[in-house]
């Protein structure tokens, strides 16, 4: 084959647009930008916030997160399994430039920019293709919608708020 | 060291307590359970349904989960990570009895017993402590709670809502 | 490429013909019958077995097996492989209904049901391609046949014997 | 720690002593006795044969097999496992001095000396901890013994055969 | 056990000191400064260069590295291993600020800043503890050394260089 | 698929052809000479050495290698990577007839004929395609040529010993 170095290049990690609704932007280089990284078992991720932007409660179905502030400060969390004797717990962290912090693999996290300046963060993940999932646009923004029973149930809301969520715009941040 | 048998051995995988709000109970066979399943990749489960009854909205951080129904019927779904050109799908399936269904690892499912009798399943998980997030729990049940500017922004509701939603109780169907 | 939920389902768990030689019957469903279990390392198998039937001494080389009993009673053992100061132990178990047992990965394993009643197990298998070799088949019933040196060797037997028993015909219960 | 050449080295890959029932003797290198090994997934053996030498018909439940013969001739062969449309299927070779042949992970193999002289074959394995299970021994020599029904039922023969078979001395060429 | 956020921070990814021969500096945040990492497989680092700064020839022999450039530019490349018909290719890139580059697993690379001002890059490695061999460092300044007759046979110069080499101070440019 | 025995033989691991500049002759039989190797995880690899032959520092960037002398002696030795408190500790052990040794993955390590006579050595590697970087080939023998400004720097020499180097034929003793 005719390997060559671009073919483990990617021209693109710039500033993210972050004029959306949640006020952030997720740029992933994983196997779809870097074809070299097949097999490999790694990716890398720009993270931007504008004031007050959020990277949404989500999970990597297949990846570990390591994260770390390059501009700016980010309040992040995760919430641990359902364990015997007490699960669900969140730990959470005040990240400043410099600082480093890790999401195990498919736990649900957040991280939110309280600040009134940008703020950069570069993450890397543990897998070639690790998938994103926000939790609240898998949960009420499928295509077709989850039944409103279920959503009612589990959620403890009646089936009009099931449906109102459901109605509405759910943004993906993720490009 | 001096192995035997009962290493190998679980006696309890029996009906489950279905009288509580989901009206479901899982009963997991993990490592916790097993000793002798450690390194070995594979746990199982017994779910049990109520009339009505739910498995809510959950992921398995560490596995992918394949069920068949040994008993009654069952509703199933599962939703895709975030991709470009769509991704957040819904597959869903009714299940009878003795057919089997496949969650791949990470993604948010669900299974809901829409019928008047009971319906019992049988999981196998790839891993032998596969973890279980239930998303409801997750996000609005967490110890301490998730700040509510987070969730409010993410759930696209008031803060209020966000609130309210913290002070439920909510409920574990994971034994 | 144009997923549907199709791609994670199987229909037909239904109860195996057990009017054989051996009084069981396996039903698999791996790969080869859900596509999309590839990459996911998990399978699952329904096993049947009419009163006084045998799931002959059997390895999967590439996984463990987790079984729980549904219906009936089954009396399984393993047999360790050899190891300084005494391998080859056999470790057996009568299960009942709701009881569950691991057969670790690779190790020579077999159920068979003492009873005067159907059994049914669901077992889980940590690969989506475990693989099965019935003993007696793979050291008597292959094609062509080991040489009647080696096996006269091997289980101290006359060649007469080995002749004699790779004449018969030997019946294999997976589907 | 205090780590240390010694730990990476093993002193004693000899000749084995083919003075024995099977006319063969295995030395396998593994972790308990290169520590330096724990976690680095191979194994190295050392398989001496007498002329008329037999390694009977074993599995490794952990590992592939890839072995040269540095010394005589060999006859070696593995059956594959269950298929629809035709499994147990045999593949033999004879292999002079130079040769290579592997036994793909899980799969029951034998090696056979036909000739008048030594053979000596190195061995391979993808595991730190490949374990072996010779056939014979575990089906027939187990301790304790598996129930004459189960062994008659799979192996076609009268519990008779199978006592006697049972009463046999099953001889390990591994050391 | 006491789980808490702090098993999964970090807070010292600050710029490094450049001020030494090689001009650069290489700040590794893996499981021995993060206990959380454990059996995660991702660590990260902050790599620092001076105007004209080396990161010089290495390996990773555990994981795969994926850079990006967050300050100034930087020239990079890798060695592609042996192979038929010609190994030991050189692929280079010069990256600038927001490029990214994957440096296969174990494959030597090195990072030179050809420019005047300082650059800074952030990696993800796709292991809790991949390890790093400075290829120079490790030839010619091993304890104790490497015998003379190996390395001036394997470098084509006389042992009085090699001798010279050896005499050197070797810096190594990883806290 | 009509697999045959042939996939899983190779049948040329003949004595090497050491008159070479080094003295020494690998022939590796990875997944490219035995198609079935693949996905097993395993390779098997004769060494040659010429008296005083050398195999010079090399890696494998993907595999751990263990390593028996089958006839001769050979004098081998592994650097570790760079550790605080030390690191780059050169391993080393003269190996008689029938000794084993292990090459941890990706460390940098050697083997050396101190005798008269010929030495032969096969080793096993835990990959199917396990690559080998020989240390000064891909230093100073890369195609195009690594920058002299790279190599000066990192091997303390002044460019034209790196241009005197590069211009050197780095011949490479893996077929």
């Amino acid at each position: 084959m005719d390997v060559k170095a671009e073919d483990f290049f990617f021209g693109g990690l710039k500033p993210g647009n972050t004029t959306n609704k949640l006020g952030s932007s997720v740029n992933l280089v994983n196997v779809d930008k870097i074809a070299g990284l097949n097999t490999l078992g790694i990716s890398l991720a720009r993270i931007d916030f504008a004031p007050f932007g959020l990277n949404p409660p989500h999970t990597h179905p297949r990846a570990t997160e390591i994260l770390t502030v390059i501009e700016g400060e980010l309040y992040v969390g995760f919430v641990t399994s359902n364990l015997k004797g007490g699960g669900n717990k969140l730990f959470t962290k005040l990240l400043k430039k410099g600082d480093v912090f890790v999401f195990p693999q498919g736990l649900i996290h957040f991280q939110f920019n309280k600040g009134h300046t940008n703020t950069v963060a570069i993450a890397g993940l543990s897998s070639q293709n690790p998938g994103a999932i926000t939790i609240a646009n898998a949960v009420f923004g499928s295509k077709p919608p989850i039944s409103d029973d279920v959503l009612a149930k589990a959620f403890q809301v009646d089936k009009k708020t099931v449906d109102w969520l459901q109605a509405q715009f759910w943004m993906d941040n993720n490009k």
